[in-house]
């Protein structure tokens, strides 16, 4: 797809940064955005600032090498180190076709997890009835939202497989929950990843403020989790 | 109403809805606004990115005839459809004769509602003694201000009946409540219809900090809603 | 006090209003600011929209005439008519010699003054060991921080006797806040006002956040209201 | 380290100086930062508004002369004065060689000292667990994080001992809480002390709301203060 509307998508990914900055989600050099064009994959660099990005601090991987990052075109400084998060992303690019894939520190992603999943293990997040369920996949109604939360590990690359799991235990859902961390969303393209980040982080921060107010969103006794 | 200052119709809505998307009611592509002006009623697509609507992305649609949606002038791109909301803000345009309406998927709203009306069901927001009460059509003085609750549909345009109950049954307000959903706020302008948003906002927060500070600014022991 | 860098007193009054529509205070056309210049007294209209005021919409008043409002210069628009907080911002230039007074509807002043007096009738904010006391004049060090609550009205002219009777009470502190509806803060200049505004606001958050932990910022018992 | 993009470390201040308003960690003339560059240590002045900041306010200090205030070059206005934090940015640069230093009310790191600190005396915040401790300087695990809590005093000057205490005895950590008032927070460069501040005010952020839900990321009992 392309970026829309008269950018590059590394202008884009510069944008949509700052944008998630904004949000709370992408503080502290963390989280960032992955999208694949017709030129291959543009990836952020690891420790820059979100907000302050260029499009010359950019990334062009090749998409036809998805088991290794074989780097097309490197950013303008040359010291750059590609992000941790490439074979996070890559799951999504390789497991699910994804056009785009985020991933969010956002502390209501944190928090939802640790509420559903207490000692930090593996989970499951769920929801139901609110209108917002609406704007992810295949969820055209009010029904039962299952999000997969995985423990944390500590390096951010060995979660590729436990993510990988997660994903095929869970083949209708585009996000997997880290415990501790956050989480990780996708889409077909990155208006649609962006999209279903939005409604997640809104279902995340419903259940948690509708746990404060002593009401309940969540029904944790009925939670199951596949993996 | 003119859009007020230089700006067209189209203008304002793309500026309004950046505003909306910065204070957290239509992340996610959900909410939006319809205006009605001389040459017919203005109303955004659905499904896209609310703060990066454009004006070329905006239907004009024949106010003469507001049981169908006659569209006059359809955006640039030929594929966009008209928002869902269509028949909830048609209710406001035939109902009430309005200049504008907005729907909104504000937390707080949505917070509110699940306070007065755990079930989900029909139901009834109150509150009283706040000033900002006063920004409402009707509310010069400190009195009780009354909020019908509808409950939520499978789908959008599924609400069309039951909130036309809730206006006719609540002549005096200018807002209906949805479960798990969020609100329609409406005015005789565009910038009264933003100025009760801001303020019906205002009162949903107000209700949920207040009952989680362990206060009681909502007496639920006296709600007997209408609908 | 010149407004500052560049600016003439309206176009400051109009950057003000934008940032505090920012910080939650002005939202629904509530609220506003008044300065001092050398020129007279400028001061918002009632009803507009505080984030959108345009340089043309302030009206310049003399402040020779402190018992009534003498308009030396209107708004370009004829039908405007002056803020309602007049009388209100009144009684801090004539009690005070203030140079700008502003008013805040934030949430955190009402939830305050909520927690202090929970009938909503007069009572007194108290609070201690902060280092942001030491942004109010006369708070050099952390002692103990006290603000007059006054019961609201139904008119908001009506307020104007009880908040000259709480300035008196209350002589080294610059502001009162008004149960169910927000906080008046003068100081000097406007500088000093603003700075005060964001100090007290920054208080009256602390004390509410500190009540949800279930810690105690807030020494109620030891309070003796003066009014 | 150089500004970076093309701007001087004065615009650099007044730049995040706007960004940290916005996150609210200066408000009311509260909190600052100062730089060290070739030309010397780059210093706000005290009392003003840290978010309209201006390059011509910034002070230039002696880097050679570090146990007094030795003025390189004054700004534009004679009559500002140093920020009274100046002792305090100055232990880092003598006892750590930092090459920035940021000081932030935020509520967050206030709440957060509060809560391991109730009587506002020495202590130790802990948390553990969470993917933002990564970008915390030695903390390349999910270990345990601790930061020293020093108690307030009436004068910031005050501070100077007991901050330079908790350094010492706390050499692996970038960070000094105060308590009632926010944080120190430094970094051999101005971007390294911008992430560890953002990921001390997340971390400072989740324990507080962990801590609301019911949950509990921070092991207080643990908790053995080293000062």
């Amino acid at each position: 797809m392309s970026a829309g509307r008269n950018e590059s998508i590394p202008e884009l990914i510069c944008e949509l940064c700052r944008q998630f900055y904004d949000l709370g989600w992408v503080s502290g050099t963390g989280g960032g955005i992955s999208i694949r064009g017709a030129e291959g994959i543009f990836i952020a660099p690891s420790g820059l600032q979100k907000e302050r990005l260029r499009p010359e601090d950019i990334f062009l991987l090749d998409h036809a090498r998805l088991d290794d990052a074989h780097v097309v075109c490197p950013p303008a400084d040359g010291r750059l180190k590609i992000s941790e998060c490439r074979p996070l992303f890559y799951n999504a690019f390789k497991l699910r076709d994804a056009g785009a894939v985020m991933h969010s520190h956002s502390l209501w992603a944190v928090l939802a997890a640790r509420l559903f999943s207490p000692s930090g293990g593996p989970g499951e997040f769920v929801c139901q009835g609110l209108e917002m369920q609406k704007g992810l996949r295949g969820q055209g109604n009010l029904g039962t939202v299952r999000v997969p939360i995985i423990a944390n590990t500590a390096r951010e690359a060995e979660l590729t497989e436990s993510m990988a799991a997660a994903m095929l235990a869970y083949p209708d859902v585009d996000a997997v929950l880290v415990a501790g961390h956050g989480v990780y969303v996708w889409g077909e393209t990155w208006a649609q990843a962006k999209t279903q980040a939005e409604c997640y982080d809104y279902l995340f921060r419903a259940a948690v403020e509708a746990e404060r107010l002593g009401l309940g969103y969540q029904p944790r006794v009925d939670s199951k989790p596949r993996v």
